[in-house]
């Protein structure tokens, strides 16, 4: 693979010179018209140490507008970083559209390095780089530009670029210990690198290796290519932008014979209910064990997240109280999600999520949640269909990453039946302290209903995995659905701590 | 002071049962009109193990709607934490307007317990306390109401309550080694609280004393005091806007007898040039300077906030890429200041640059900063006379911090000649591909310039610290300004290398 990347390719000073002026023009007008794009562009450098990642960072920061950049580089990861699931770090580190992120030592440094030293096998480093093809789609999809850079020295020429450095007082730090024992372990790196070039190189995230010995040479070729694929980004996206809004329509009401199909709510039994004095009862067995389990669960650093979804008036914001009531205020934190902001609408629609992950032992509720993709967007086409219907696997994916980092991932659909919701609604109407809770939209909402149950009916048959299943609470009877969500959220915590924790 | 808070007070269960759902239906229909308010509610909890501070947070969070509630709570620092200011945490939780943020633990802790147990002199807690007394002045300044409330229990009843916390396993754990530790050192904690509320008991921030053993009395006095301030908050800000609404006009144009008195701009040598042989040695020498410097400074966790203001067309741009192409780009941020996000707008208007803080040894480019607040605010009257005359304190407290932390800080006025300004507009009009940097504004502004004049003299006087010192560029001469900067922030990381670090 790498053969290509060492035939002594060269750009004289001359000629570079020449281009220099042409090509820095080309790059701060592209630049320019990004601001006003509805995509971020994302650059990942990595490469053979000396290879020239940072000068080409460096150099982009220095011929483009630096304010509209962001450049990270990563470390061993914090004590905030190593309670969140892998790719947090990431996702909090983003660009916003208009922007670009150069990322070194990005996403792919610790697969390779663990890989090279020997210290994961084969199959544990390909599920590392499945899930970054997974995280790089799910930028790309929305829209991301993503360009990858493998800056490849030959070994010979490895060694006399460490030399060259370690011979300046002033780049002498960078031609380190480390740098020499990698340098020695050249063919590990280099057969890893390799394999992991071929597993991650896609369509929507193209890898490029660039010979990396004369600078000059280098930073043309990286420059060159991130100017046409800017500039061809910028078409594609105006193109699609006017295709989609050509052809986005919301959704048609449902053909009568669709709408009267049975919906996996409609097996749920409407009629269970729950006295007084069993629910007072239960409420305080349930509340003391949910004290009981969440403590054992922090002492570990397990966190919970809770995702509540339902009907207008299914009762979730009372649901949701008598849960937190049975915990210490300071370990819960309740996420109402509503709108995005103007900083979350400027990521991709995950981020917003990703950004209220709590630091470990902690009790996150979503008080409507990710869903609302699947939902919300779907029925008022708030999105294009191939968006939402993407969203499955973005979701499942997401939620399987919080399982894997050992956190209980519970999921509640609050459900009521239209003639419940109704009488809600006019009770709402009647009471003066309660009447803003009752909007305009939630009239229109409830016309909506047969969209939403197939929506709702989509959802948890896409979404309710082994590691993440939906709970359908009959919510008719506040009493019932108020025990069933905390005993299923017990159930969960309690499945949890029988197992070896992770954290 | 806390004899009144141990006289025994109490409320029966049915007099409690008659007023709860009375305070209960007030406080959520205060909560929903402070949601729609242009102020954030901080409460703090603090005072006696077992006094009741966590329940009081979770029955707030019970009877209200615990979507509009931050409740934080805080161990020792995470890694993050530590390499900024102390107060970092805290601004990057607080609550944006229309929420309530509960703080348990909060910035009161530290003092307290490291006096209590002789940590520190008690002149170094007060020093601490004053900073507290800025902290919350700043926040109340722009419209935060805050209170705070502390748990008070006897001797002889805390020893009672932990005794009972002790009895039931699922309590016991909240009755530690440390509660019983802190129990027998009771008076040291007494006298310690005492003399920490005296000092921070101020009309914009005011404690409230609680007598805790009564768990319905406290609650009741406490949610009480609550929902009086908040009804009072919400009209006094309603009559201040409408006050600040009538009376708020942009400034007047300064009479022709103040606009000729010479600024401390006027005394500005600006004749001052470099051939470019001179300079492009020069910035081989100060680049090599610095990357050195940094190197170093890096190494010992020494972070850089550089701070970039000027005129319209001074330069700014030019001479921030000339000192980061200086530097490794992963070390530094550029961050560029235009008009604030909607997140950024429901803070307090330092929040925004507290957020931008960066981790330990990195570099911190603000390009225009938060002394936006005293120039364009200030002119363009976007804020209250009484708002960006306040700021000069707030900015030099939030410096100092800053500069405590160990964090070098350079502040740069690039000045040019309205003469020169002019014939740069024209220059960029009439280049194509610099068109997009002029815009109607920088010609409005430009008939400003006395106004601003006035405003930048006004901003050094009192801004230009020992700890933070303004350098004013005379920016005529590109070469003469870049070199100016680059050398200036060379010698203030030399300045703090030689002392003996912090972090």
């Amino acid at each position: 693979m790498f053969e290509a990347a060492e035939l002594g390719r060269k750009i004289s000073r001359e000629e570079f010179d020449a281009l220099a002026p042409i090509l820095r023009t080309e790059l701060l007008e592209l630049q320019f018209r990004l601001r006003g794009a509805d995509f971020p562009v994302i650059l990942v450098f990595a490469g053979v140490d000396g290879g020239g990642k940072n000068e080409t960072a460096n150099l982009l920061n220095e011929w483009m507008d630096p304010r509209w950049i962001v450049t990270r580089a990563y470390g061993a990861p914090s004590d905030e970083e190593r309670e969140r699931p892998y790719f947090w770090r990431y996702w909090r580190d983003l660009p916003p559209k208009g922007k670009m992120g150069v990322f070194l030592s990005s996403w792919y440094h610790a697969p390779v390095m663990h890989r090279a030293y020997g210290e994961i096998t084969l199959p544990e480093m390909d599920e590392h780089l499945e899930r970054i093809v997974h995280f790089e789609k799910t930028l790309a999809d929305e829209g991301a530009l993503i360009l990858k850079f493998w800056m490849h020295l030959s070994k010979k020429a490895q060694k006399k670029r460490l030399e060259k450095l370690e011979s300046d007082p002033l780049t002498a730090w960078q031609a380190g210990k480390t740098d020499w024992d990698h340098w020695r372990m050249y063919d590990q790196f280099k057969a890893t690198a390799e394999h992991m070039i071929q597993r991650t190189d896609r369509g929507h995230a193209p890898w490029a290796v660039i010979e990396g010995t004369d600078s000059r040479y280098r930073a043309a070729e990286v420059l060159n290519t991130l100017k046409g694929a800017i500039a061809r980004h910028l078409e594609t996206r105006a193109a699609v932008r006017t295709a989609t809004a050509a052809t986005r329509d919301k959704p048609a009401a449902l053909p009568e014979a669709l709408a009267r199909q049975p919906s996996i709510l409609s097996s749920l039994d409407m009629t269970q209910g729950m006295d007084g004095a069993t629910y007072e009862r239960r409420l305080q067995e349930e509340r003391g064990r949910l004290a009981a389990l969440h403590r054992k669960a922090q002492e570990k650093g397990i966190s919970t997240v809770m995702v509540y979804e339902g009907w207008d008036a299914a009762g979730k914001g009372g649901a949701i109280r008598r849960l937190t009531a049975a915990l210490n205020a300071r370990d819960v934190q309740v996420i109402p999600i509503a709108a995005p902001t103007e900083e979350e609408r400027a990521q991709h629609y995950l981020w917003r999520f990703w950004r209220h992950l709590s630091r470990a032992g902690r009790v996150t509720v979503f008080d409507r949640s990710w869903y609302g993709r699947v939902l919300v967007e779907r029925v008022e086409g708030f999105c294009p269909e191939e968006d939402w219907r993407r969203a499955y696997a973005e979701i499942n994916d997401f939620e399987e990453q919080l399982v894997e980092h050992g956190t209980v991932l519970v999921k509640f659909w609050l459900h009521i039946t239209p003639e419940e919701q109704l009488t809600r609604f006019e009770t709402r109407d009647s009471i003066e302290y309660k009447r803003w809770k009752l909007t305009e939209e939630d009239w229109r909402n409830r016309e909506k209903w047969p969209l939403y149950e197939a929506a709702v009916n989509d959802m948890v048959e896409k979404t309710s995995t082994r590691a993440a299943p939906w709970t359908l609470v009959e919510a008719n009877n506040k009493a019932h659905a108020r025990i069933k969500v905390l005993q299923t959220t017990c159930d969960a915590l309690e499945a949890r701590l029988g197992k070896k924790s992770k954290t």
